[in-house]
């Protein structure tokens, strides 16, 4: 049995501890051994939950822990702390991964242990991780995600017919977007996840401050329609473009025959460009606490079959990038090449 | 520097070659070390190969081979006694896997070497690997798949009026389709790759015999006519049910609103549904000479970062399936439930 904490018991980490029950014995068949949340540490007052850290990482039985509070404290210190003691740490935190990957990526490697965050990107869908085992040897020239829910969602329904205002409400009410929508509908999420998928192909550090970006907030009823009649409709996107290299998040005019314009509602699709292997997509649920959920237990169990390796997402070997500022587009809406 | 051989100077084979020299330097970056082509086997007369298999097997730099030959001999033998040696063969070759791919990869785990055939399904497109890596804790209960890129090609052509005889030999024109089509257009190349899939995720090993295969040749331009003016299309899918468990390969009608729809061309899409991650695609190129070598080329870099171990993509593990038999359609086509 390999006992496991987990670091903030809200939608996500109760998800993991739901996903470790649910799938226990699938989890047997593939790691040859039980998962056991054996701490659950959060600042509510939850039965059976502690709320001292150091109970934790000075336990030895604790080899890895799932980091599922979000926000940059104490979700940053408990990190350093537990990889500092060899203790592998799974996040689904893309706010840390995008400020502190680096720094804790190379704590990790010195430490023998591992810093995965494949759930901080793209919630349930295997995206991470496939460009790390299954695309390290392609020259990724450019990526184009939908990559955040709420947006899509309230640009789904606006196709029906909705205006933005009523769209987001629908959104609030349904439980698809916060009370307070900023971070998600002017950009800033889908800014922070495409920073780090661009650090994970190129081999530079980009950080969410160097995103051109533009939210969805402009967008109305009859720019949805416009581009509906030409057989087109309207995303908000997450660019990288390794010519420059450029970072642009805005609302883009897709065609009907690209495969992001099926990708509705709450999912995700991320566009991969290889020159070797062309285009590829990923496509899943980008939040939700179950698809999320799933994603850091399946980086717990890859730490789990690495106990005392480093597994490196290249995070550690990253320099600071240099970005060239995104043209402004010709017209209100970008374009994909 | 690793040295491996080919076996198989094909489409494929070359492509490997071709892609080791041109991302030589992403290579050394991922793997940390250099791909060395030191043999290349085939029964034609090229310059600088080799036709008798003992000359690399019996090198003992040699730790990695790709079997790019297709068809069950002399592949299989060639298989067979490399692995018996200890070592690993990356396979394109689905013929082989659904055959043998049990009794191989046995060997294999005896032998602390791998058998892996990222390529036998899918194309260039990430699938076995995530499956196994990512999705090793999912309850997979459902797979979809676009899996023929010639099928597609047809059916995408007829979409522009074309009759299904026109878009045959416009496929065959354009090097997508074979002079003797059959495997494809009949569903069987189909049937192989969702026989691999399904045997991947149940731990049973299901064989291309027992899939119950329609093939594309019966569909009609007014068929596609009808289907588009339902706002849906018709694809040859593999689908496999684990409630039965059911394997068919047949035309379906695919509505607007589900993501296989936007498939087109050569390009394939393979919907995965998992009890905890909902529903997942993976899309890409799913044939062509590159992006097949590409994923060959991602399993020998696996390989070469494991030697000495094996890497058990559960073939070892699996028992002979019991199917049940597909119930017919109630109408000409089959609907994805």
């Amino acid at each position: 049995m390999i006992n496991i904490a987990i670091l903030g018991f809200g939608t996500i980490g109760s998800g993991v501890a739901e996903v470790i029950e649910r799938n226990s014995s699938e989890i047997k068949n593939v790691l040859g051994d039980y998962l056991h949340v054996k701490y659950i540490l959060d600042i509510r007052d939850i039965p059976g939950a502690v709320n001292d850290i150091n109970i934790i990482v000075n336990d030895p039985d604790i080899k890895i822990i799932c980091e599922t509070m979000g926000g940059k404290e104490p979700a940053y210190t408990y990190t350093h702390l537990a990889l500092e003691r060899g203790i592998s740490v799974c996040s689904s935190n893309k706010e840390l991964v995008d400020a502190y990957g680096v720094e804790l990526s190379i704590i990790a490697r010195e430490h023998n242990c591992s810093y995965l965050f494949e759930a901080s990107v793209g919630g349930g869908i295997p995206i991470i991780r496939p460009l790390r085992e299954s695309c390290g040897h392609e020259k990724i020239t450019k990526i184009a995600g939908i990559l955040n829910g709420t947006c899509n969602y309230i640009l789904t329904n606006m196709r029906a017919g909705k205006t933005f205002d009523e769209a987001l409400k629908e959104a609030q009410d349904n439980g698809f977007a916060e009370r307070n929508p900023a971070a998600d509908i002017e950009g800033h999420d889908t800014a922070r996840k495409i920073a780090i998928l661009a650090s994970l192909v190129s081999g530079q550090k980009f950080s969410y401050e160097q995103v051109n970006c533009t939210g969805i907030t402009e967008v109305t009823l009859q720019d949805i329609i416009d581009a509906e009649n030409e057989n087109s409709t309207i995303k908000l996107l997450g660019v990288y473009d390794s010519e420059g290299p450029y970072l642009t998040v805005a609302p883009y005019i897709i065609p009907q025959t690209c495969p992001l314009y099926s990708v509705n509602s709450v999912f995700n699709g991320i566009m991969i460009h290889g020159t070797i292997v062309d285009d590829l997509m990923f496509y899943g649920r980008g939040a939700g606490k179950l698809p999320t959920a799933s994603a850091v237990v399946s980086d717990v169990i890859e730490c789990a079959k690495t106990l005392g390796q480093n597994i490196n997402n290249n995070f550690a070997d990253l320099k600071p990038a240099e970005v060239k500022p995104t043209e402004p587009p010709e017209s209100k809406f970008r374009y994909l090449e």
